[in-house]
């Protein structure tokens, strides 16, 4: 893709909780475009991260984060959150919930950090950034990505001067990036979308959302977009700060194995079906907004993690997770990008060889 | 596509109320595959329409039926779903609802004349035909397509004896065809679905979902279908039986024009979302199951279409009605399908000269 600068039309998806500045340079360094979610992480973790992928790499990479307020919730609101989630905690051995003193970093100081490291590519998901704060990062000489899930959204983008749209299909794993009208109407499939937001912006567009392979690569590209950006595939990698056990729960995915959910965040994200989703799916409404119930789970995540209970985790995954099967256990980043590169390659060249529609050929 | 004999890939969905002879002796004449949904006709209906459509093309051709019992709802069923739709009626100036003599066609006696006019092409959606009558179809000399949602749903096929899957993705207007699992574990988009049915059930696949374009097709082919179904591309041609207002919403849709509901005929269905809609929403899992919802609303819509009130009619239509937008009031069939085959051709061609992937060039 000619305005990130690289050879190969492939982003890693940024996924918090697995990607590290290794997986980031290692898509970088094989001709992608690495990117890490910063969003959990305060001024001076980003100053860091940022550090030890500039270490590793001399090719563009992109830090993405969550635009987002700083949420001050009632203490009416904490103790109905804290109602549903004490049974599991007590389940897991965890003391009942108590209010926290933050519940998000500051998003304004991180965009400042942003800002003040001069990026080669940032990417923004769950809201729209105020068009001064992009020109200011296109004068620190940053591209600058907007996600979108919906025409609107995409809009709104261009106005306030993205670069690039990230077109997020209903395929896509993890959190849904909608922030114009409800996720409802925005679960839209990959195929349908990325032709309509290519056709209304006239931005380069990237598409997120059930790409695993050349032929998901391949197929993106028919549709007008310019690059894909790709998270399932790489969760299963050697480099991926996965946890072993939702490595385990992907590779036994099927078609049908994920759902969206709003109890792990507050905000819908996609993820495999496990215990955790079931007993909370009768609260789908009831949990407090993203970052809200992020912030009241992160402890039933991290002592699932420890114990290694997958049915506690948020297993974040695609509609195409079913599809990691076909690879290796925990093949390398490197492997992986060689595979995905001859994969569509081929379906190129197989079609080069015999197209299979020919505009002649109309009787 | 070498197993039905056509020379583009292109299958004209089936779609009740809409189609005619004439446009799928179009579609077949113009080297696709005509469909026709014959599911609201008894034999001697189905008779007529086939002979009609054998009357003005030699080739290839489907009929389509959805595979359904006969339900006898209970009295106080059938009291409960008249209170939720009473209200619609006196708007409509219609008179209360009363029990119907039947609520759909005799499957089984369908079924025979299907086997009885030795036909090229049937396909099914909704459920799985038996073993034994797929084999009494290619007996008879017919191609057997099972419509599935889902890789479980194919399998099933596969195991009876289908010769291709149609997979519908979650983009596509009209009925779902899911009956293995519930409807929400199988909203799953074409570009996820496509590649996974082809991987697991090893049969050829025609793709169905959000294709409105060449670019849709041939990302579809890309993928690994052999062809694709194409429903609301085809709505707004002139030999559509497609009723003006509907024809309107459709050109003023936008990719979140669209939503799934059971309240017009008691199964998920996709469409433009409209009062009816709305009015209904609450009692979405109310209503009782298809065919009896939809025969119970089968005079509202017909009342709502002599009165030209779209408000009232189920504007079945995918997630890519936006796209038709692109293409002119009411073309002809020979010009959609003429620009649909040069559209597809030009994405191949631009690809082969400028491959933006080679696998040689991994760094």
């Amino acid at each position: 893709m000619r305005d990130l600068g690289i050879e190969h039309p492939i982003v890693l998806g940024p996924m918090m909780g697995v990607g590290t500045p290794e997986m980031v340079a290692a898509v970088t360094n094989l001709g992608g475009l690495g990117s890490f979610a910063a969003s959990a992480l305060n001024g001076d973790g980003i100053r860091t991260i940022v550090a030890s992928i500039r270490q590793k790499t001399q090719g563009p990479f992109n830090i993405n984060l969550f635009v987002q307020d700083t949420p001050h919730p009632t203490e009416l609101e904490l103790q109905k959150a804290f109602a549903l989630l004490n049974p599991i905690r007590a389940k897991l051995g965890l003391a009942p919930a108590t209010p926290l003193a933050a519940y998000c970093e500051d998003f304004r100081a991180q965009l400042e950090v942003l800002i003040e490291l001069k990026l080669p590519v940032v990417s923004f998901t769950f809201g729209l950034l105020d068009a001064k704060s992009v020109e200011r990062l296109h004068r620190a000489g940053s591209i600058v990505i907007g996600t979108a899930t919906n025409i609107s959204e995409a809009r709104a983008w261009k106005d306030n001067g993205a670069d690039i749209i990230c077109a997020q299909g209903v395929e896509a794993g993890g959190h849904r990036g909608t922030f114009i009208g409800g996720y409802d109407g925005s679960m839209i499939g990959t195929m349908a979308l990325v032709p309509q937001i290519v056709d209304d912006v006239g931005l380069p567009v990237i598409a997120a959302g059930g790409i695993m392979d050349g032929r998901g690569i391949a197929a993106t590209l028919a549709l007008g977009a310019q690059a894909v950006q790709m998270g399932t595939a790489f969760l299963v990698t050697q480099e991926a700060g996965t946890h072993p056990s939702w490595k385990e729960k992907i590779r036994a995915a099927t078609d049908t194995s994920t759902r969206t959910t709003k109890t792990f965040t507050g905000r819908a994200a996609r993820g495999i079906v496990n215990e955790f989703m079931q007993c909370m799916q009768a609260y789908e409404d009831d949990v407090p907004p993203y970052p809200i119930q992020n912030a009241l789970t992160t402890d039933i995540r991290l002592a699932a993690r420890n114990a290694s209970l997958s049915d506690y985790l948020s297993l974040w995954a695609g509609q195409g997770a079913g599809m990691s099967k076909a690879r290796q256990a925990d093949i390398p980043i490197a492997t992986l990008m060689k595979q995905l590169i001859e994969e569509t390659s081929q379906v190129l060249t197989k079609w080069c060889e015999k197209q299979p529609i020919r505009g002649e050929a109309v009787r």
